[in-house]
């Protein structure tokens, strides 16, 4: 990776590292957890995607994303109470992540020869299954399945990706057209507080 | 695969799908939500075999089971309040969804040499392990490990086949054997009301 | 492995086994979802340490974990009122089990080339990770996240063990070295009731 995609991949990986930790913080769950809990939410979707696609996860061979989620819970532990005041802010870098995770996903995918739906799924899955791993650790329903285009976002984008790639947009352009989908459907989604539909049946209950 | 087993592929995909939608909306999740726990339900035991197994998951090289999922929610969205009058007809489909995926688990891992106990076990994963992941993100307890007579029909069902198969019987009979333990003992089971019995031990708490 | 190993290992997974099974009863789970919660507890964090190190798991090759954890539950299931008598003999075990999962997990990666940090991931993902999976299937929030010294006395084992392996000690006593940081640790925070620090930051809720 050049530079400055490195440090994309540093913003969002911090963004995504706070939002797990605050979440276990919220639990009271104690350093060490809430350690954990934050690096599952920055690599567990990049994680899933190289078992399903059968390569080596990233953060085995790079400890930048264990270090950066011991710098981000470093800051919460530091400047926690503050943070209240910063949520635009954690918002635009979480925003930045998931449209970074997820042209990351769908590169990743078509460059080892899978086809274009899978690359779709795969851009999702590296955006947004962290943060279900992080909500079944919390004990939480995730929260991607209830409220907010979160994931619907990595799927739009995806499909923008894959699109260009298919009509012989150079890479860097498909790259940056995905991106740009995720980021920009996410931002207006909660501006307009968009949602999708309820799925609402009555008709059955776990025992 | 042959037309007959993919017709069975399909109905069990359905099935499977419908069983996680439903179980979504009593939660109240959204349309993609929904949409994903009935993929997850459908295509999670064999991804956890397949990723076990170290070959690529089915879903990612064939898209029916995206489509399949997509059939299902529609399905939901448009006769959801009529579907409590199918609920036998469900779990009739959903007995032969447990039966065929129990059997195409049994099947794959003993074409790829390993020994009988790992194919009853991934068998069992192929037929069962989607819903409790359906379970996991829904925040229940997986269904299967209190109530009812499920897994263990996968069980015995991956007995009989692992049992005929070393018998020498050629190999589609041991399918059907399988299959029709896996369903029998499913249907014999709800409709006698055979259970396992509670483990109880007071001794231990969750602190 | 050779005889003194094997036992240990014996003794360690039926130690994690009984642990799964106990919770899982005090859940009321069945005798088939408490021999799964057992099963998971002893064998879960090895199986996510092979599938990302993309090796075949170990009880997919050795049905020992297996008859194990049927042991295990007939115990309980003849004795469990009285193994609450026994509870200081099963911290031991469990400790010895948490100790010896620690180091097979680091030695196995390090024997495979990975750097240090991933060996010491790896050793506390064995040692810990099974309990993770048990408490997300009885639906609570992760044990080790919330209390106890549990992961991060594998944490500690395993930079023990890097350091004597960079440093030329022979394997076997980086193996004891480890080992015992992690057993002697994990003794010494129960007793002394020493605890990480909660980090507790009241800005954000999931909602």
């Amino acid at each position: 990776m050049s530079l400055f995609p490195q440090i994309l991949d540093f913003i969002g990986t911090f963004a995504f590292a706070i939002s797990g930790i605050r979440l276990a913080s919220a639990k009271r769950f104690d350093w060490f957890g809430a350690y954990v809990v934050g690096f599952v939410t920055a690599i567990g979707g990049g994680t899933i995607r190289d078992v399903l696609l059968g390569v080596t996860p990233g953060w085995m061979t790079n400890p930048i994303y264990l270090i950066c989620t011991a710098l981000a819970l470093g800051w919460v532990i530091l400047f926690g109470k503050y943070l209240i005041h910063l949520n635009n802010t954690f918002f635009i870098f979480d925003s930045i992540g998931l449209a970074l995770f997820t042209v990351v996903g769908v590169s990743k995918t078509l460059s080892l020869g899978y086809p274009f739906w899978v690359a779709i799924i795969m851009g999702s899955i590296t955006g947004a299954a962290g943060g279900v791993i992080r909500d079944v650790f919390i004990n939480e329903i995730p929260l991607i399945f209830r409220k907010e285009i979160y994931a619907v976002a990595c799927v739009l984008g995806g499909i923008v990706y894959t699109v260009c790639h298919y009509w012989g947009v150079p890479e860097l352009y498909c790259q940056l057209s995905g991106g740009l989908t995720v980021f920009v459907a996410r931002i207006l989604a909660v501006k307009y507080n968009i949602c999708l539909p309820i799925l609402n049946d009555k008709s059955e209950k776990h025992p």
